[in-house]
Order: C-alpha cells, then sequence, then structure tokens
C-alpha cells in the first residue's frame, strides 16, 4: 500500500472473476471510487482482473486494459494489495486463494462452496500467512451477518440460528403460498425470472443452504464441519396441500438453515419447516434472505435483507474490503477463525413438533388405527384435522372413499417419527404419506 | 493491559453505573467471565464499579469488593484500561467521559441521550486522544446496527434509515392494534408490565426516539446535528379510530424515526406513521425495535431485536469492549468519527403520502367542500372512504348527523398538507381533524 495525494492508504486490488458481483464491485470501484475514497479513507485502485476471455465485453466500462486471462500472475503480483476472489467453484479457486495468501495478501471472498469444502485448510494458511481471509458476502449477500457473529456477538453465548439463506427456494415457496401454484409451476416462474437456473438442484435440494449452513456453524461455534454431514432435505416434495394445510394451521413452510449447539454438540439441517406464521422468519418473502439468531443474552436477532445479486453483494465484499485494509495497516487487527471438532448431533436425536400429512381409506377404525402407532412411538398429537370425504379432490388431494388426515404433534423425537412412518408405510389403510415437516420457531 | 498466564491480553475494566444494564453486565463478567476469555482471547477483568452508594444491594453476587462512590478515581485510575460508562443522563456522565478519554482510556457507552446532546465534542475528544469511544448499546440495544453503518456499509451509498427504536411506544402501538384499546389503557398496560416508566414523556412523545435519530444521523452520514433541530412528534394523539382505519386500509401504525440524505441534505424526523402491512418493519411486534436500511448497493437490509432491557444491551456493550480491546493491542485500527455540518431539510418540504381522518357534518356538499380544499393546495386523494351515519358511534367516533371521512393522499407536500388542515379547522362542516399521520414504505 502507498498513500495518495491527500494522504489516503492507496490499496490495489486485484479482481478473480467478473461476472454478476465481480461486475458489480468493477463498476463501484471504477465510477464511485472518489465517493468511496472520501467515506472509507482509503484510496482503492483496481488494478487487474482476471477472466478466462480478455475477448469478451465484460460490460464494465474503462475496465479493458485492466483485464487479463493470468489469474496466477495476478495473485503473486507485488503491485497487488489486496485480492477478491469472486470466480466462484473450487478449482481454480482454490489454489489462487491459497497462493494470494501465501503471497501475503488479504483475501476477500463470496465462495460458500470453497469455504464450506476447504474453509478450515484456507483459514488455517490465512493464520499461517498472518493476514485476512474475510467472506461476508459467502452468506446471506447484503447481510452483514458473518460480522455480527464474528464481532459484535463475540462475548455472546449463541444458542441458535436459523436462517433463510437461499433466495430461490424461498421465492418459490413465497409463490406457492400466495397463488395456490404447484412446485413445478413455481419453480417454472423462477426461472422465467432469472431467480432459479435452468439446473435448479443446487438450490431446490438444499445443497446451496448447506453449504451456508456450515459457514454459519464454522462462524458461531468455531466448529469444524464436513458439508456431508449436513442433514439435507429439499423443497421438491412440498406440496400444495401441505400449503393450504399450513395456512389453516397458521403456519408458513420455510426451507431453514439450523444451526444449534447445546453442551458442546452440535446440530446442523437444512430442510423444510413449518414456521408459525407471527413469528419474524415468517414475513420474510420473495428473494430475501433472513438469520435469526438466539443467545443467552442478546435474546433474539433477526438480520434481513438480498440474499443475493450483484450490487448487494458487492457491497458486502466491499465491507471487507474496507476492513481488510485497515487491518493491513495495523497487523495486529487481523482476526483469525480458528477451528475444533465438535461431536456431531445425529437426526435422529432431533426433537420439534411435526406436521404429518396422510391419504388414507375413509372407514371407521382408521384415525383410532393410526392414533395407535404414533402413541406406540411416544409421539402425542396436538391437534388432527380431517377433511371430509365429499370435498373436493383437487382442494384435498382425496379421492372418492378416502379422507385426507393432517396431524400436528407434540414435540417427539425424529427417529420415532421415522419408525411411524415406516409402518404406516405398511399398513393397508394408509393410501400415501403426504408430508412431514418439522415445525421450527414454535 | 498485562497478560494472563494462558497469554492472554488482561483487560481491567472501570464500570460506571451498576443499574439495569450495569449490572447485566457486571453478572456477565464475574459469572461468565472464562467462557468470554475462551471465546474472545481477552481476559476482562472486572476491576471497580462506581455506583452512588456502597451501602445498597446491588444484587450481583461478588460485586461487593469492586464497588466504590468515587467515579471520578476510577477513569483516572492507571489500574483501570478501558472505562464502560452505564450511568445514563449527561450530568455527571460527560465529564466522567471526557476525563477518562483525557486519560487514554477507551470507552464504550450505551448513553443515548449523553451523546445526542454532546456527540460531536465526545467523538472530538476520542479522536484527540486516540481511542475508542464506541456506543453500539446507545441504539437498538442488542442490535449490531451501529457496526452494520459503521463498518459492514463503510462503502456504501446509505440512503435512508427508518428505526423502530422505541420498545414502549411500539408495544403500546402494538396493543392498540391487537385489543382495540386505547391509548391510554395501552399506557397503564405497559406501566404495569414495567415496559413503560411512571413519567412516559420520553418514550411516548418521541424524546428518546429523536435522541437515537440523532444518533443515526451521526453515523450513517456523518452529519452534525442538534437534538433540538429533530421534527419529533409522539403517538399520543393516535387514536383507536386510526388503529381501525389502518388495519381497514392494510397498514399497521409505527412510532418511526426516519433519516436520509439526498444531494447532500438531511432529513431527520421522529412521528407515527402508517406503514403498509406487508412491509419487514409492520412485523415489528411488541417491545421488539428493528432498523430498515435502503442503500444504492445493498438495496434494502432490516436488522430486528431487543432494544432494550439489561441482558441483550449489555452484549452489545459486551461486543463494543472486545473491539476496544483489540484496537488497544493495536493502535491504529481506530476508527474515528468526524462529523460535519450538514444543511438540514424542513419537515415542510417532506413529501409523502397522507392519511387524514376527519369528523364531518353529514349533509351534501360537504365532501366537494372537503375535496375542494384539498385541491386547491396540490393534494390529490388516493382513496376516501366514508363511514355511513348509521355506523354505531362507538366504532367510528361519529355522533348523530356527522360522518367521518378518512382519506389517503397522494404524496404531498408537509407544507400543503398543513396548510389544508389550516383551512379545514376553520369549516363550520368540520367539527374535529382526527388524525394527520404520514405513509412511509408505501
Amino acid at each position: 500500500m502507498g498513500t495518495s495525494g491527500q494522504e489516503r492508504p492507496v490499496v490495489r486490488v486485484g479482481l478473480l472473476g467478473c461476472g454478476n458481483i465481480g461486475g458489480a464491485l468493477a463498476r463501484l470501484l471504477l465510477s464511485d471510487g472518489e465517493w468511496i475514497a472520501d467515506r472509507t479513507e482509503l484510496d482503492f485502485r483496481l488494478t487487474r482482473v482476471a477472466v478466462h476471455s480478455t475477448a469478451l465485453d465484460w460490460g464494465v466500462p474503462g475496465i479493458g486494459p485492466l483485464l487479463t486471462e493470468d489469474a496466477a500472475s495476478v495473485v503473486a503480483d507485488p503491485e497487488i494489495d489486496i485480492v477478491v476472489e469472486l470466480i466462484g467453484g473450487t478449482k481454480p479457486a482454490k489454489q489462487l486463494v491459497l497462493s494470494a495468501l501465501s503471497h501475503g495478501k488479504p483475501v476477500v471472498t463470496a465462495n460458500k462452496e470453497l469455504l464450506a469444502k476447504h474453509g478450515p485448510e484456507l483459514w488455517k494458511a490465512a493464520a499461517a500467512a498472518g493476514v485476512d481471509l474475510l467472506f461476508e458476502a459467502s452468506v446471506g449477500g447484503g447481510i452483514p451477518l458473518v460480522r455480527a457473529l464474528r464481532e459484535s456477538l463475540a462475548g455472546e453465548r449463541v444458542q441458535r440460528l436459523v436462517g433463510i439463506v437461499n433466495g430461490t427456494t424461498n421465492y418459490i415457496l413465497t409463490r406457492m403460498t400466495a397463488s395456490g401454484a404447484s412446485y413445478e409451476e413455481a419453480l417454472a416462474e423462477a426461472q422465467s425470472l432469472g431467480y432459479a437456473e435452468s439446473n435448479p438442484t443446487a438450490d431446490v435440494e438444499g445443497h446451496d443452504a448447506a453449504s451456508k449452513a456450515t459457514i454459519l456453524a464454522n462462524v458461531a461455534f468455531g466448529a469444524e464441519l464436513a458439508l456431508a454431514d449436513v442433514y439435507r432435505e429439499g423443497i421438491s416434495k412440498v406440496s400444495p396441500l401441505d400449503i393450504v394445510a399450513a395456512t389453516r394451521l397458521g403456519f408458513v413452510i420455510k426451507l431453514l438453515a439450523v444451526v444449534e449447539a447445546e453442551d458442546g454438540v452440535i446440530a446442523v439441517r437444512v430442510h423444510p419447516a413449518m414456521v408459525p406464521k407471527d413469528h419474524p422468519l415468517a414475513s420474510v418473502h420473495d428473494s430475501f434472505n433472513a438469520l435469526f439468531i438466539e443467545g443467552a443474552s442478546v435474546g433474539q436477532l433477526m438480520l434481513l435483507g438480498r440474499g443475493a445479486g450483484g450490487p448487494p453483494t458487492a457491497s458486502a465484499v466491499l465491507g471487507d474490503m474496507v476492513d481488510a485494509a485497515h487491518n493491513m495497516t495495523a497487523k495486529g487487527a487481523v482476526r483469525r477463525l480458528e477451528l475444533h471438532h465438535m461431536p456431531l448431533k445425529p437426526i435422529d436425536e432431533l426433537r420439534c413438533p411435526y406436521y404429518l400429512s396422510l391419504r388414507v381409506v375413509d372407514r371407521p377404525g382408521v384415525l383410532s388405527a393410526i392414533a395407535g402407532v404414533l402413541g406406540e412411538h411416544r409421539v402425542s398429537v396436538r391437534s388432527m384435522e380431517q377433511d371430509a370425504p365429499e370435498t373436493e379432490t383437487t382442494a384435498t388431494g382425496a379421492e372418492e372413499g378416502e379422507a385426507r388426515l393432517v396431524f400436528v404433534t407434540h414435540p417427539a423425537y425424529e427417529r420415532d417419527m421415522q419408525a411411524c412412518l415406516h409402518v404406516l408405510r405398511h399398513l393397508d389403510a394408509v393410501h400415501e404419506i403426504g408430508g412431514l415437516i418439522r415445525v421450527v420457531g414454535a
């Protein structure tokens, strides 16, 4: 770093990637540079931008002379003070980040997949180099949740994080709730609006949310965690019938990432959940993201905002760049993220209320048989609704001679619920197990 | 600062005040000290606690030997590394904080009144001494909104802040909405629950919110502002009729602190507002606080949590203590808050939609006369409802031979609305101007 005329430290930025987020950041630095310098007292100079092809038009005025296809030389360049990695994926991002750190350069990244898969190795490399590896933008886009957890709540006994961390699935579930659309219809709509990719698996099956849950567990509890250990269920099985039942019962269905720690044991999971409609998370609509935090002193806290999109995510990246630059002028201020092993609570030991929907034969004795199965497995019923057989098929999903039963249980163990499902699946009277959705926040 | 056996910096804390927040902080430090040290790598030692009487029982186990009535000696004590000011008010807090800073000690405070009245002087003193003056807990209790604005959004063009920053008034308005209670009934309920003080003026007339708005303007825009310049209206005139009309029209009434800047001009105001019911602020219930932030890149962001209470506020104080201690080991990291003059937009120039409720004579021609007054003043009506005279008096507030008119306007200038009110007040046909409430967030 040098100093500009006004005695502001000059920070020369090497940017890797110029897509959605990288392009937004480049635009900010090139067009708003003076304003940012006035505001932060740091003179960021976008110096080199690594892209896979310099022949393409990257849509950022003035970026042409900065482009290079040689990312490896950017992270090693002595003329670069700070590296911003916005390529995504693990290859070549991992090697580039490691190389930047080994050259003593702080790194700012928005790459959730990289951190979820290789975080411990990367944070060790950053600690060894004594430089920052900052990643606010990797979870929740523009929402400053990493900083809240690492700094504001540094001395807080955080107990639980419940996040809506995937905008695509939240948009789909919001549409299904608002319009009664099926999952397939809502997905198609999300795709046509650019909220979902043509291959939506990473979003709708919860892989993206699981990466983010892993990072949240790292930050909030210092827990070292393998992405594969995160229990994961997506939203593709959520039916319009579940949505209707949820509304009637006073719930909203959300895809949640839950991280909780108790007595040194951590639980991390991603699944659709019934959220009471007066819970703050229930009002997180469309493609918004939010993180709900419960702590021993702070009580309940929620941070809500745009979890994706170029400009919001670039804003979070810029916040980290300011931090990294400040810390470069005062080495001692770099904060390390040190992870340790924590035993993982298996999903079997989860205890919560459940929503269970069944399509059954409409004859006397069936309800009693099902209630018997639940009771044998220590599952106590809080409420039950039976749709009368004369109700239209389309509204209840029940055919002639069938009924639809919707149960909400008192808190029960997951292993007991799964044992119930196993038995119910083999009962002649049960035609279909419609949905099993955990209740969170009640 | 020294170093403990485990090579953790020892930070000796001088605490001023041991009330609600101070007691909660003392309890945390004395009972959870080891856990906090593990987590933060800082060994905070509560060393001296200044109170107005050492003879009282302060309800914190083990605090007895630390108590002193000599606050002035605590802030000057070379054995104290950091001062936490939780006395409240300006006297003697201001002199104590200035003295602590002049002795080179970082100060953490939760004192909104002190900062709103003397912030510029205090921040200058901190900058001159080269130490931190941190105040996360002064607005929004446990919500990390100051850090979000100062750090996460350091490079963001913040445009507007809309906050629910007073839990007492939010509780009262929530009760009025939920139960149809009058303002007086809801206030009495809040007082019986300890949410409102026996003299509720500071809360219900918006003084507390105005102090917090001043601090938000300082932090978000670096604007130097006199507390007296903040436009302020409280909630004591909000009637059950306004609440009913709001619900019918799809709004929720909230007391808002609004800070916005455009072209170098700042506007700061506190008043009741109609918030659309699907706006995130509408779902901030009871004594929760929230800050809604709009920025050019980040889009919309909301932070919600407990805005008051000992433990949540102590949690925010502790987060600042961690920051201050880290910065003591790396002097360059101290961030100054530098304020500058910004022209203030007078309330007359506010432009927004308005809700206006009138009690009028029920006879032909009245509506036309009133619409004429509005039209003459460039106020365009978006919707109008007339309660039929046969409706029960209790529901509409209209007597026999009277009608109640409720208007929602298109965006209009405050000066034009006030001019309308002036004319309407002198019309024979208008018996009462029920409520004029600004619409925010639509």
